[in-house]
Protein backbone atom coordinates (compact mmCIF):
# COMPACT_ATOMS: atom_id res chain seq x y z
CA UNK A 1 0.00 0.00 0.00
CA UNK A 2 1.10 3.30 -0.96
CA UNK A 3 1.38 6.48 0.94
CA UNK A 4 -1.43 7.82 -2.06
CA UNK A 5 -4.02 4.93 -0.73
CA UNK A 6 -3.41 6.27 2.46
CA UNK A 7 -4.41 9.74 1.93
CA UNK A 8 -7.12 8.72 -0.16
CA UNK A 9 -8.46 6.94 2.63
CA UNK A 10 -9.41 9.57 5.19
CA UNK A 11 -12.17 8.28 7.02
CA UNK A 12 -10.35 5.47 8.65
CA UNK A 13 -10.59 6.36 12.71
CA UNK A 14 -8.02 8.12 14.66
CA UNK A 15 -8.10 5.34 17.27
CA UNK A 16 -7.14 3.02 14.24
CA UNK A 17 -4.13 4.99 13.17
CA UNK A 18 -3.58 5.52 16.67
CA UNK A 19 -2.62 1.66 17.26
CA UNK A 20 -1.08 1.44 13.99
CA UNK A 21 2.57 2.77 15.71
CA UNK A 22 2.16 0.21 18.36
CA UNK A 23 1.76 -2.43 16.12
CA UNK A 24 4.98 -1.51 14.40
CA UNK A 25 6.77 -1.16 17.51
CA UNK A 26 5.95 -4.69 18.44
CA UNK A 27 6.71 -5.69 15.01
CA UNK A 28 10.22 -4.01 15.03
CA UNK A 29 10.98 -6.13 18.19
CA UNK A 30 9.72 -9.32 16.89
CA UNK A 31 12.11 -8.61 13.78
CA UNK A 32 15.16 -7.67 16.53
CA UNK A 33 14.49 -10.97 18.17
CA UNK A 34 15.28 -12.22 14.66
CA UNK A 35 13.60 -15.74 15.40
CA UNK A 36 11.34 -15.76 12.57
CA UNK A 37 10.03 -14.09 9.63
CA UNK A 38 6.26 -14.10 10.46
CA UNK A 39 3.87 -13.40 12.85
CA UNK A 40 0.15 -13.96 13.03
CA UNK A 41 -2.97 -11.42 14.67
CA UNK A 42 -2.83 -14.16 17.76
CA UNK A 43 1.05 -13.61 18.27
CA UNK A 44 0.70 -9.99 18.22
CA UNK A 45 -2.57 -9.80 19.98
CA UNK A 46 -0.70 -11.88 22.59
CA UNK A 47 2.20 -9.98 23.09
CA UNK A 48 0.24 -6.73 23.15
CA UNK A 49 -3.10 -7.35 24.98
CA UNK A 50 -5.31 -6.56 22.43
CA UNK A 51 -7.73 -8.36 20.67
CA UNK A 52 -6.54 -10.43 17.44
CA UNK A 53 -9.76 -9.34 15.86
CA UNK A 54 -8.76 -5.66 16.43
CA UNK A 55 -5.64 -5.94 15.04
CA UNK A 56 -6.72 -7.77 11.83
CA UNK A 57 -9.31 -4.91 11.30
CA UNK A 58 -7.14 -2.21 12.09
CA UNK A 59 -4.56 -3.28 9.39
CA UNK A 60 -7.30 -4.26 7.03
CA UNK A 61 -8.16 -0.20 6.92
CA UNK A 62 -5.13 0.08 4.55
CA UNK A 63 -4.88 -3.33 2.40
CA UNK A 64 -4.42 -7.11 2.90
CA UNK A 65 -1.02 -7.59 4.63
CA UNK A 66 -1.84 -11.60 5.95
CA UNK A 67 -2.10 -14.07 4.51
CA UNK A 68 -4.51 -16.86 5.40
CA UNK A 69 -2.10 -19.96 7.11
CA UNK A 70 1.18 -18.07 6.99
CA UNK A 71 0.22 -14.85 8.35
CA UNK A 72 1.90 -11.57 8.03
CA UNK A 73 5.59 -11.24 6.82
CA UNK A 74 7.68 -9.32 9.58
CA UNK A 75 9.85 -6.97 7.58
CA UNK A 76 7.06 -6.41 4.52
CA UNK A 77 4.33 -4.98 7.25
CA UNK A 78 6.78 -2.76 8.92
CA UNK A 79 7.72 -1.53 5.49
CA UNK A 80 4.04 -0.99 4.77
CA UNK A 81 3.48 0.95 8.32
CA UNK A 82 6.53 2.55 8.39
CA UNK A 83 5.06 4.39 4.63
CA UNK A 84 1.68 4.77 6.06
CA UNK A 85 3.00 6.55 9.38
CA UNK A 86 5.06 9.04 6.66
CA UNK A 87 8.19 7.75 8.79
CA UNK A 88 10.40 6.64 5.75
CA UNK A 89 12.45 9.76 6.27
CA UNK A 90 13.72 11.43 9.96
CA UNK A 91 10.93 14.29 11.10
CA UNK A 92 12.74 17.11 12.52
CA UNK A 93 11.65 17.85 15.97
CA UNK A 94 12.04 21.51 17.70
CA UNK A 95 11.79 21.38 21.61
CA UNK A 96 11.05 24.12 23.16
CA UNK A 97 12.29 23.99 27.28
CA UNK A 98 15.83 22.92 27.94
CA UNK A 99 15.04 22.56 31.82
CA UNK A 100 15.16 18.68 33.48
CA UNK A 101 12.76 16.91 31.21
CA UNK A 102 13.90 18.74 28.09
CA UNK A 103 17.32 17.77 28.90
CA UNK A 104 15.68 14.19 29.12
CA UNK A 105 13.98 14.26 25.95
CA UNK A 106 16.97 15.97 23.67
CA UNK A 107 19.11 13.16 24.94
CA UNK A 108 16.83 10.26 24.49
CA UNK A 109 17.82 8.13 22.56
CA UNK A 110 14.55 6.21 21.62
CA UNK A 111 13.54 8.74 18.36
CA UNK A 112 16.46 7.32 17.18
CA UNK A 113 15.57 5.18 13.76
CA UNK A 114 11.93 5.56 14.52
CA UNK A 115 11.22 8.37 12.62
CA UNK A 116 12.36 11.55 14.51
CA UNK A 117 15.64 13.43 15.28
CA UNK A 118 15.74 16.41 18.17
CA UNK A 119 16.80 19.16 15.84
CA UNK A 120 16.64 22.10 17.80
CA UNK A 121 16.44 23.06 21.03
CA UNK A 122 15.57 26.38 22.36
CA UNK A 123 14.69 28.34 25.78
CA UNK A 124 14.03 31.82 26.92
CA UNK A 125 17.05 31.40 30.29
CA UNK A 126 19.93 33.41 29.23
CA UNK A 127 21.99 30.66 31.32
CA UNK A 128 20.73 28.16 28.85
CA UNK A 129 20.87 29.68 25.91
CA UNK A 130 24.04 28.46 23.79
CA UNK A 131 24.89 26.36 26.05
CA UNK A 132 25.06 22.33 24.43
CA UNK A 133 22.40 20.02 24.90
CA UNK A 134 23.21 16.53 23.92
CA UNK A 135 25.39 18.08 21.13
CA UNK A 136 22.97 20.82 19.50
CA UNK A 137 23.19 24.95 21.00
CA UNK A 138 20.22 26.14 23.21
CA UNK A 139 18.85 29.17 20.95
CA UNK A 140 16.68 31.54 22.04
CA UNK A 141 13.68 31.44 21.94
CA UNK A 142 13.63 35.22 20.43
CA UNK A 143 14.57 32.83 16.87
CA UNK A 144 12.17 30.50 16.85
CA UNK A 145 10.00 31.37 14.10
CA UNK A 146 12.80 32.06 12.04
CA UNK A 147 14.63 28.79 13.06
CA UNK A 148 11.27 27.15 12.31
CA UNK A 149 10.55 28.55 8.63
CA UNK A 150 13.74 28.54 7.31
CA UNK A 151 13.93 24.69 8.30
CA UNK A 152 10.41 24.33 7.40
CA UNK A 153 9.91 22.36 10.81
CA UNK A 154 6.59 20.65 11.32
CA UNK A 155 6.63 19.33 14.63
CA UNK A 156 7.57 20.36 18.23
CA UNK A 157 7.85 19.46 21.29
CA UNK A 158 6.40 21.50 24.25
CA UNK A 159 7.99 21.44 27.81
CA UNK A 160 7.54 24.97 29.16
CA UNK A 161 6.03 26.56 32.36
CA UNK A 162 2.00 26.34 32.24
CA UNK A 163 2.07 30.02 32.43
CA UNK A 164 3.62 30.30 28.45
CA UNK A 165 2.70 27.21 27.11
CA UNK A 166 -0.41 28.56 25.61
CA UNK A 167 2.05 31.80 23.82
CA UNK A 168 4.37 29.28 22.99
CA UNK A 169 2.03 27.29 21.08
CA UNK A 170 0.47 30.05 19.27
CA UNK A 171 3.92 31.48 18.05
CA UNK A 172 4.84 27.50 16.59
CA UNK A 173 1.69 27.24 14.96
CA UNK A 174 2.20 31.06 13.17
CA UNK A 175 5.63 29.47 11.82
CA UNK A 176 4.09 26.54 10.57
CA UNK A 177 4.09 23.63 13.46
CA UNK A 178 1.47 21.28 12.66
CA UNK A 179 1.76 18.51 15.06
CA UNK A 180 2.68 19.22 18.84
CA UNK A 181 3.29 16.79 21.60
CA UNK A 182 3.07 18.94 25.08
CA UNK A 183 4.59 18.11 28.36
CA UNK A 184 2.70 21.06 29.85
CA UNK A 185 -0.26 20.58 32.46
CA UNK A 186 -2.46 22.44 30.40
CA UNK A 187 -5.23 22.14 27.87
CA UNK A 188 -3.39 23.84 24.70
CA UNK A 189 -5.93 25.62 21.49
CA UNK A 190 -4.88 25.09 18.09
CA UNK A 191 -6.52 25.56 14.85
CA UNK A 192 -8.64 22.12 13.01
CA UNK A 193 -5.35 21.44 10.70
CA UNK A 194 -2.69 21.19 13.69
CA UNK A 195 -2.66 18.06 15.97
CA UNK A 196 -1.84 18.02 19.66
CA UNK A 197 -1.28 15.27 22.16
CA UNK A 198 -0.55 15.58 25.88
CA UNK A 199 1.85 14.11 28.22
CA UNK A 200 1.10 14.97 31.62
CA UNK A 201 1.80 12.10 34.54
CA UNK A 202 -0.50 13.16 36.90
CA UNK A 203 -3.12 13.47 34.09
CA UNK A 204 -2.21 9.39 33.74
CA UNK A 205 -1.95 9.01 37.87
CA UNK A 206 -4.93 10.11 38.69
CA UNK A 207 -6.14 8.22 36.30
CA UNK A 208 -5.55 4.87 38.29
CA UNK A 209 -6.00 6.29 41.65
CA UNK A 210 -10.09 5.42 41.39
CA UNK A 211 -9.31 1.89 41.40
CA UNK A 212 -7.06 1.89 44.19
CA UNK A 213 -8.38 0.97 47.51
CA UNK A 214 -6.76 3.16 50.85
CA UNK B 1 -20.93 12.15 47.03
CA UNK B 2 -18.79 9.81 48.74
CA UNK B 3 -16.06 7.32 48.01
CA UNK B 4 -17.86 4.73 49.04
CA UNK B 5 -20.67 5.55 46.46
CA UNK B 6 -18.32 5.28 43.95
CA UNK B 7 -17.06 2.37 44.99
CA UNK B 8 -20.97 1.18 44.46
CA UNK B 9 -20.49 1.97 41.30
CA UNK B 10 -18.08 0.18 39.41
CA UNK B 11 -20.23 0.29 36.00
CA UNK B 12 -18.56 3.56 34.94
CA UNK B 13 -16.57 3.63 31.69
CA UNK B 14 -12.91 3.43 32.02
CA UNK B 15 -12.85 6.48 29.75
CA UNK B 16 -15.32 8.69 31.72
CA UNK B 17 -13.03 7.93 34.70
CA UNK B 18 -9.96 8.62 32.26
CA UNK B 19 -11.70 12.39 31.39
CA UNK B 20 -12.03 13.50 35.50
CA UNK B 21 -8.89 14.44 36.17
CA UNK B 22 -8.42 16.64 32.91
CA UNK B 23 -11.54 18.27 34.10
CA UNK B 24 -10.33 18.27 37.83
CA UNK B 25 -7.02 19.92 36.26
CA UNK B 26 -8.72 22.71 34.59
CA UNK B 27 -11.06 23.09 37.72
CA UNK B 28 -8.04 24.02 39.86
CA UNK B 29 -6.89 25.89 37.25
CA UNK B 30 -10.25 28.14 37.02
CA UNK B 31 -10.26 28.38 41.27
CA UNK B 32 -6.90 29.83 40.74
CA UNK B 33 -7.49 32.24 38.40
CA UNK B 34 -9.49 33.33 41.61
CA UNK B 35 -12.46 35.45 39.55
CA UNK B 36 -15.30 33.63 40.20
CA UNK B 37 -16.89 30.93 42.08
CA UNK B 38 -19.26 28.89 39.67
CA UNK B 39 -18.39 27.74 36.18
CA UNK B 40 -20.61 25.78 33.82
CA UNK B 41 -20.45 22.87 31.53
CA UNK B 42 -20.20 24.95 28.41
CA UNK B 43 -17.49 27.27 29.74
CA UNK B 44 -15.16 24.16 30.55
CA UNK B 45 -16.32 22.61 26.96
CA UNK B 46 -14.74 25.79 25.75
CA UNK B 47 -11.53 25.60 27.59
CA UNK B 48 -11.00 21.77 27.24
CA UNK B 49 -11.98 21.40 23.58
CA UNK B 50 -14.55 18.45 24.57
CA UNK B 51 -18.69 18.98 24.53
CA UNK B 52 -20.81 20.48 27.21
CA UNK B 53 -23.22 17.36 26.18
CA UNK B 54 -20.18 14.93 27.64
CA UNK B 55 -18.66 16.97 29.97
CA UNK B 56 -22.37 16.72 32.10
CA UNK B 57 -22.59 13.17 30.96
CA UNK B 58 -19.51 12.08 32.39
CA UNK B 59 -20.06 13.99 35.51
CA UNK B 60 -23.66 12.57 36.16
CA UNK B 61 -22.60 8.90 36.88
CA UNK B 62 -21.60 10.59 40.22
CA UNK B 63 -24.37 12.47 41.24
CA UNK B 64 -25.72 15.89 40.63
CA UNK B 65 -22.95 18.26 41.31
CA UNK B 66 -24.47 21.37 39.24
CA UNK B 67 -27.71 23.32 39.16
CA UNK B 68 -29.96 24.24 36.39
CA UNK B 69 -28.68 28.20 36.03
CA UNK B 70 -26.31 28.44 38.53
CA UNK B 71 -23.53 26.05 37.13
CA UNK B 72 -21.16 24.19 38.97
CA UNK B 73 -19.94 25.43 42.32
CA UNK B 74 -15.68 25.34 41.29
CA UNK B 75 -14.43 24.27 44.90
CA UNK B 76 -17.41 21.80 45.80
CA UNK B 77 -16.76 20.40 42.80
CA UNK B 78 -12.96 20.15 43.16
CA UNK B 79 -13.95 18.67 46.59
CA UNK B 80 -16.02 16.36 44.61
CA UNK B 81 -13.05 14.90 41.93
CA UNK B 82 -11.02 14.86 44.69
CA UNK B 83 -12.73 11.82 46.73
CA UNK B 84 -13.87 10.31 43.77
CA UNK B 85 -10.25 10.15 42.88
CA UNK B 86 -9.20 9.06 45.97
CA UNK B 87 -6.58 12.17 46.06
CA UNK B 88 -7.42 13.12 49.29
CA UNK B 89 -3.98 12.21 50.45
CA UNK B 90 -0.71 12.22 49.01
CA UNK B 91 0.02 9.19 47.34
CA UNK B 92 3.75 7.44 47.80
CA UNK B 93 5.20 6.81 44.32
CA UNK B 94 8.19 4.21 43.56
CA UNK B 95 10.39 5.71 40.65
CA UNK B 96 12.89 2.99 39.17
CA UNK B 97 15.34 4.49 36.90
CA UNK B 98 17.40 7.57 37.70
CA UNK B 99 18.78 8.56 34.34
CA UNK B 100 17.93 11.67 32.91
CA UNK B 101 14.32 11.00 32.87
CA UNK B 102 14.13 9.70 36.29
CA UNK B 103 15.91 12.74 37.35
CA UNK B 104 13.05 15.08 35.52
CA UNK B 105 10.32 13.37 37.55
CA UNK B 106 11.76 13.42 40.41
CA UNK B 107 12.81 17.08 40.21
CA UNK B 108 9.19 17.10 38.62
CA UNK B 109 7.06 19.88 40.76
CA UNK B 110 3.83 19.47 38.89
CA UNK B 111 3.27 16.40 40.95
CA UNK B 112 3.05 18.54 44.42
CA UNK B 113 -0.67 19.05 45.60
CA UNK B 114 -1.90 16.98 42.69
CA UNK B 115 -1.80 13.76 45.01
CA UNK B 116 1.48 11.97 44.63
CA UNK B 117 5.22 12.00 46.17
CA UNK B 118 8.35 10.49 44.66
CA UNK B 119 8.92 8.68 48.02
CA UNK B 120 11.67 6.64 46.82
CA UNK B 121 14.39 6.58 43.87
CA UNK B 122 15.90 3.22 42.97
CA UNK B 123 18.33 2.29 40.53
CA UNK B 124 20.68 -0.24 39.88
CA UNK B 125 23.88 1.41 38.84
CA UNK B 126 26.46 1.94 41.78
CA UNK B 127 27.31 5.03 40.17
CA UNK B 128 23.83 6.21 41.48
CA UNK B 129 23.42 4.33 44.26
CA UNK B 130 23.62 6.53 47.49
CA UNK B 131 23.59 10.18 45.76
CA UNK B 132 20.84 12.34 46.31
CA UNK B 133 18.06 13.27 43.65
CA UNK B 134 15.31 15.96 44.83
CA UNK B 135 16.78 15.38 48.14
CA UNK B 136 16.23 11.50 47.96
CA UNK B 137 18.81 8.82 48.27
CA UNK B 138 18.75 6.76 45.07
CA UNK B 139 18.46 2.97 47.01
CA UNK B 140 19.68 0.06 45.46
CA UNK B 141 17.04 -2.50 43.09
CA UNK B 142 17.70 -5.06 45.35
CA UNK B 143 15.71 -3.62 48.13
CA UNK B 144 13.11 -2.84 45.74
CA UNK B 145 10.36 -5.28 47.10
CA UNK B 146 11.44 -4.66 50.97
CA UNK B 147 11.46 -1.37 50.82
CA UNK B 148 7.67 -1.22 48.75
CA UNK B 149 6.11 -3.51 51.42
CA UNK B 150 7.56 -2.02 54.12
CA UNK B 151 6.07 1.42 53.26
CA UNK B 152 2.70 -0.28 51.62
CA UNK B 153 3.55 1.70 48.48
CA UNK B 154 0.77 0.97 45.69
CA UNK B 155 1.70 3.46 42.90
CA UNK B 156 5.64 2.69 40.89
CA UNK B 157 6.86 5.10 37.87
CA UNK B 158 8.76 3.11 35.65
CA UNK B 159 11.76 4.43 33.69
CA UNK B 160 14.26 2.04 33.00
CA UNK B 161 15.94 0.02 29.84
CA UNK B 162 13.24 -1.39 27.87
CA UNK B 163 15.58 -4.94 28.42
CA UNK B 164 14.48 -4.75 31.86
CA UNK B 165 11.04 -3.56 32.48
CA UNK B 166 9.38 -6.44 32.13
CA UNK B 167 11.18 -7.96 34.97
CA UNK B 168 11.34 -4.53 37.07
CA UNK B 169 7.28 -4.62 36.28
CA UNK B 170 7.23 -8.30 37.79
CA UNK B 171 8.63 -7.51 40.78
CA UNK B 172 7.13 -4.49 41.53
CA UNK B 173 3.50 -6.22 40.97
CA UNK B 174 4.84 -9.01 43.19
CA UNK B 175 5.63 -6.72 46.07
CA UNK B 176 2.18 -5.15 46.01
CA UNK B 177 2.60 -2.40 43.14
CA UNK B 178 -1.21 -1.88 41.96
CA UNK B 179 -0.64 1.23 40.05
CA UNK B 180 2.26 1.53 37.25
CA UNK B 181 3.14 4.28 34.88
CA UNK B 182 5.70 3.31 32.31
CA UNK B 183 8.32 5.09 30.48
CA UNK B 184 9.77 2.37 28.66
CA UNK B 185 9.03 1.74 25.32
CA UNK B 186 7.31 -1.99 25.59
CA UNK B 187 3.88 -3.12 26.15
CA UNK B 188 4.31 -4.96 29.99
CA UNK B 189 2.09 -7.90 30.85
CA UNK B 190 0.39 -6.98 34.28
CA UNK B 191 -2.00 -9.12 36.62
CA UNK B 192 -5.93 -8.00 35.71
CA UNK B 193 -5.84 -6.71 39.38
CA UNK B 194 -3.04 -4.26 38.28
CA UNK B 195 -3.19 -0.88 36.13
CA UNK B 196 -0.78 0.04 33.94
CA UNK B 197 0.12 3.05 32.03
CA UNK B 198 2.21 4.16 29.29
CA UNK B 199 3.97 7.31 28.21
CA UNK B 200 6.25 6.84 24.92
CA UNK B 201 6.96 10.33 23.01
CA UNK B 202 7.91 7.91 20.03
CA UNK B 203 4.44 6.70 19.55
CA UNK B 204 2.60 9.80 20.19
CA UNK B 205 4.69 11.63 17.74
CA UNK B 206 3.98 8.45 15.03
CA UNK B 207 0.29 9.05 16.06
CA UNK B 208 0.52 12.36 14.19
CA UNK B 209 2.85 11.76 11.18
CA UNK B 210 0.26 9.66 9.71
CA UNK B 211 -1.68 13.60 8.90
CA UNK B 212 1.05 15.20 7.84
CA UNK B 213 1.89 16.16 4.33
CA UNK B 214 5.76 15.31 3.25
Amino acid sequence: MSKDTAKATPSIPDIVIGRLPVYLRELRRLASEGDKLTTSSQELARRLGISSAQIRKDLSHFGEFGKQGTGYHITFLIEQLTKILHLQNEWPVALVGAGFLGHALANYNGFKDRGFRVSWVFDSDPEKIGKEVNGLVVQTVDDLEQIIRQHNIQMAIIVVPTNVAQDITDRLVNAGIKSILSYAPIHLNVPDDVRISYSDPVIQLQQMTYYLTI
